[in-house]
């Protein structure tokens, strides 16, 4: 099934339950009135909403209206627990390398993730508001899963029946301001603001065949001002499975359900797939050029995040995004 | 006034209004039935609550009843935003020593500060629980504030006035995991596991004079098992305020209401004061003999964290914690 909320109803916005085909959708509020809430009651509420998505894609449901994408909120406008691993070595490598620094081989084995903001997501059309064009705008096109209440320590292999919901991301990133602050030794804060949500989250089986060994096998569509800039394989490179992030992310606590665990930005070893970030392309262009030739998000700049499966049908819906300055 | 949650009700339990001298208290359920509801609503919220308050003090509230800290829910069982600061220097100083780092000359003007997990704090009693004793299990002794909505890129002057609550926290932290982590270059994830909150948050004008400047001017009373360790005081030291915490954490995002936003572990250039966290007293050991006597956290080790009036009464309760091991 697919999930999303709507901008009523408060914070949390109003549950809907979407239609296959994203064109239509019915409030879930008999069932839960936020996604959080049917999370926290997942085993109760998921049955019952699928039951739901059943009658929105018959036509049948009580309710049913036609749907704007335009105007959904983040299907979880706030969240309890975000952390972004960083699967795709590709990207890690280049990264490092342009910053002229080392890829321990550590990473090879030990994944590599951080905490994150979970305090506000941006809805899929919502502007990405930055006080400042200098800090390096940037964008990254990530998977996510959220996942159920996830105990402490659990293997791999259990942390593989917490995944509920897949979607995707715009971890948002300021690339002007992440070298003095991970200089610092404590991670991301500023250079990490609020990232953006697909309209919709979808359950695995949703998937298909594309979900295989807890990953998404298709190609994340990427474009900056309409143009193609990226069509990386999801499920290429990916040195870490969903499972294996939400095990690394509950090594030491349990995971409160609701937990979004992401990707990192999808990258391809392949570099005529194209990138899913900025930083990345620029890098690209570094190692080929001496120097980056693409230019960092401006106000006013559109970015557009979206996978479609075999048949060319948006499975999540599309982020769309403008760059904005912030209004004092 | 003073709040805390119940455990009941639900995963983000129930909002009660605790007497001056915390010895009784009442449901707040008219007015918000939890805490995040009340901070969602604050203004409205606020001044309702304060009367209530007035009357649990007066013994006239109905439905008051004797309270028993140890029954007591985290004031916020789950957050969806907590950001640690390092505003006492002397503690980074001699931790970042401990390992041989430097502490560059921007700390002294930029606030160091991390993405903490929120997704659950551990109630004021419960224990820490944690997989491993070879972990190197530490408590953090610290004083955090609670904001309300907080406009992104506000000044210092303005965030001042977005603090609503203060309180205590037991940032756990496993110091075993840290340099393998920090080396990594993204900071804290599997290190720093669910901390504890003290049993009521209170607002600033129950601190009367020892809230000044957006500091808490009182002494951080720690024991472990039983024994005085430290008793640094709050104010001194501080490099940064927490109007100046809640502005740093603000540059590139707004808070959500609810955000916790912390000091850092409590330390004195004056060792005479002593620790609160070991780490700190390990150092202040490797510094004067070579090498630390102190030990890490062990199974049914006991914590106590607390801070008092001049008239030697508990503020915010205090936070009690055995550590023990994961049942399997």
């Amino acid at each position: 099934m697919k999930l999303g909320s709507l901008k009523e109803g408060g914070r949390d916005g109003t549950l809907i339950v979407v239609s296959r085909d994203l064109t239509h959708a019915v409030r879930a509020t008999g069932i839960a009135p936020t996604l959080q809430a049917a999370l926290d009651d997942w085993h109760n509420a998921a049955p019952r909403l699928n039951a739901l998505y059943d009658e929105v894609n018959a036509g049948t449901a009580e309710g049913r209206f036609a749907l704007d994408l335009n105007a959904l909120a983040a299907p979880l406008p706030r969240a309890y627990e975000f952390v972004d691993g960083s699967a795709y070595l590709p990207h890690v490598e280049r990264v490092r390398k342009a910053r002229g620094a080392e890829v321990p081989a550590s990473f090879y084995t030990d994944p590599l993730m951080y905490q994150a903001t979970s305090a506000g997501f941006l809805g899929p059309r919502d502007p990405v508001v930055v006080p400042s064009e200098d800090y390096g705008i940037d964008l990254e096109a990530e998977v996510l899963v959220v996942t159920d209440d996830v105990p402490m320590a659990v293997t791999p292999e259990q942390a593989a029946g917490h995944i509920q919901l897949v979607g995707l991301v715009n971890d948002v990133s300021l690339r002007g301001l992440i070298p003095a602050e991970l200089a610092k030794g404590f991670g991301f804060l500023q250079s990490k603001p609020r990232s953006a949500l697909s309209p919709v989250l979808v359950t695995p089986d949703e998937l298909g065949d594309a979900w295989q060994d807890s990953k998404l096998h298709l190609p994340m569509r990427t474009w900056i001002n309409g143009q193609w800039f990226g069509e990386a394989e999801c499920g290429v490179d990916m040195q870490f499975n969903f499972a294996q992030l939400v095990a690394h992310a509950a090594k030491t606590r349990p995971l409160t359900a609701g937990t979004l665990v992401g990707s990192g930005t999808i990258a391809n070893q392949d570099t005529a797939k194209g990138a899913s970030c900025l930083a990345e392309q620029r890098t690209v262009e570094t190692l080929r050029d001496g120097q980056p030739s693409t230019p960092f998000l401006k106000y006013e700049d559109t970015v557009r995040i979206e996978i479609t499966d075999a048949a060319g049908q948006s499975i999540f819906g599309a982020i769309e995004q403008v760059i904005a300055p912030l209004k004092r």
